[in-house]
């Protein structure tokens, strides 16, 4: 199985519902250091799993719909807590369904899955892994 | 399948027994930086894996069993070597039995497994992974 | 000269004022991993620089003010524009002020300067450096 | 599972062969950061994965054969693009063949499977996974 | 003292002359992770060193005149060991005289120096820094 | 300026003598990832600062004298506190002496100044600067 990863990072303010997050149930905010790793069984005709240049090119699409934003105030996130792992999954249906859309090209069709990390601080960040 | 990773470390001195670790034979230590996976095919209702505040206390309380101590003079490490790979082990069978305690309160029992990973330098690590 | 650095974080909300900031004028938010290193010219009776824990600990007090919250709404930020260079003195400054009232023992008097790096992103960080 | 990682690197000259590579056609380089993992059910005898020391040493051997070179001259690699994931196979294929030759002892042949990443920046990175 | 620092890179082929030099006299090539260092006695108006945008606008426009090339075909590398080190000062004049010819803005004029340091592994990195 | 930085480590068995060492005054260990930075004014006749192989393989020689030991049973750091402040002046200084006995070559005589980092954890490090 081979893999692509590619890096980029958005800048977010919201707070959490539940005495669970203690002090993070105040309006506060996060730099997330954003990783999409996409997996393919073989490599296609370029000898590549896909085109690392328009594969940066979807991910920042996606975060640019996010980042320099406060989530509290963004209708399709209204009442929904947006943990790390719930916006790493977030971030990685909405790569899929570019890629579902052709975003990556037909070779995009090959690939088998998607996997996304969200690096909140030095010390701790959620994954969210899905079939494409 | 979702997870969420918390990072910490320990500081601890041993030696090895086997002609394969060469100068590593004679006491001496190391940083082991340490990350913990806890992996979840479901969010809970609160929207997360876990509880990452309380996922980061229990691995520092697993470790605070560990750091600052010479492992050789530890009655559960006699005849062991402690590698890097067996300490891993050590640590995520810990974090298990904390676990299965209820350490993370009801949403633990849904975990699906844990992943340890030991950081020994900037040029070598090691990892178990176990059910829950 | 010698100089230990200890590392944490804060997670806070802001927004900021300028035409020169185009989308962060939005709220949004950050995750901020703050180096502060103590410098000074020669160890002592104990043969270092400062108590490398007590000092981590005064880090993390002068941080606990700042995190989990949004500077929009912190009287001592009104109308100012908290951007990562800015935080930085302000962390600088708190660390100071602690270490003259003696937070970090007698040596913390013999300490020289501070450095204060607060990384904002994997690529892009800033720093503040004072005498102390 | 346990596994163990190695890190190392290698320099190379190449150009790709293929529109979808824009100013990659062109002569340019690499830095690789190069990850080793060798995955394994059970420890051995010495309770190990692997001689780390071995395992590093056959890192670096493989790598040997490719750093400081412009791939594009290589018999090897005559007509092939050397993708940052063609390369990984590449160095996992040469590691899998060494292991198979006894190179890390009795105990390589326990080995279940081998990861090998390239990084080849600070944003992006490409991984190859096989079984041994 | 106030700094502001923005990463980047590229990926350049070159070789070196001189014995001292080994298998890098060969062909070879280089990821080059690039941090730029921009040091200002006093924050502006608007509370900063520099537009961090802007910062990062400009490197890249450094970067992409070396990026995806292979140094020893480009005539003002005739005859030079394009080094780290030497390149992280051409990194830094280049950068030098954008600032001075108002590419940050009035602002850049107020910009007390510049450092430059080029990350060629996760072991070996070099710097240059100069007055502005 | 210029700088060239290698990057290496040693792992290391200590106990501190002090009660502000708290559990640290138990026989312990650490990783020390270190950095040895060489700075220089101008760039010598092959265009760099010093060779940076045989820069790296100072270092290791350095580090070869300590890695691997429990530092409490050194003649040389008996009554010592090894913190890793201490053991930075201890690298620096043992490089230095290696550079003025020609170990860089005659350019290791035009070097101004030597900064030698010990990473202790993901959370802490020290630094000790010298001139040469």
């Amino acid at each position: 199985m081979f893999s692509v990863t590619v890096r980029d990072h958005m800048m977010i303010a919201h707070s959490f519902h539940g005495e669970v997050f203690g002090p993070a149930q105040r309006l506060h905010g996060a730099t997330y250091v954003v990783d999409a790793t996409f997996r393919r069984q073989a490599l296609d005709a370029d000898n590549i799993v896909v085109d690392i240049g328009r594969a940066a090119q979807e991910l920042r699409a996606v975060l640019s719909e996010l980042t320099y934003r406060n989530l509290d105030g963004e209708p399709e996130f209204k009442g929904v807590n947006t943990s790390t792992e719930a916006l790493a999954q977030v971030v990685a249906d909405r790569l899929a369904e570019r890629v579902r859309a052709g975003a990556l090209g037909d070779g995009g069709q090959e690939l088998a899955s998607l996997v996304v990390t969200l690096h909140e601080s030095h010390i701790a960040w959620a994954t969210y892994e899905r079939p494409l």
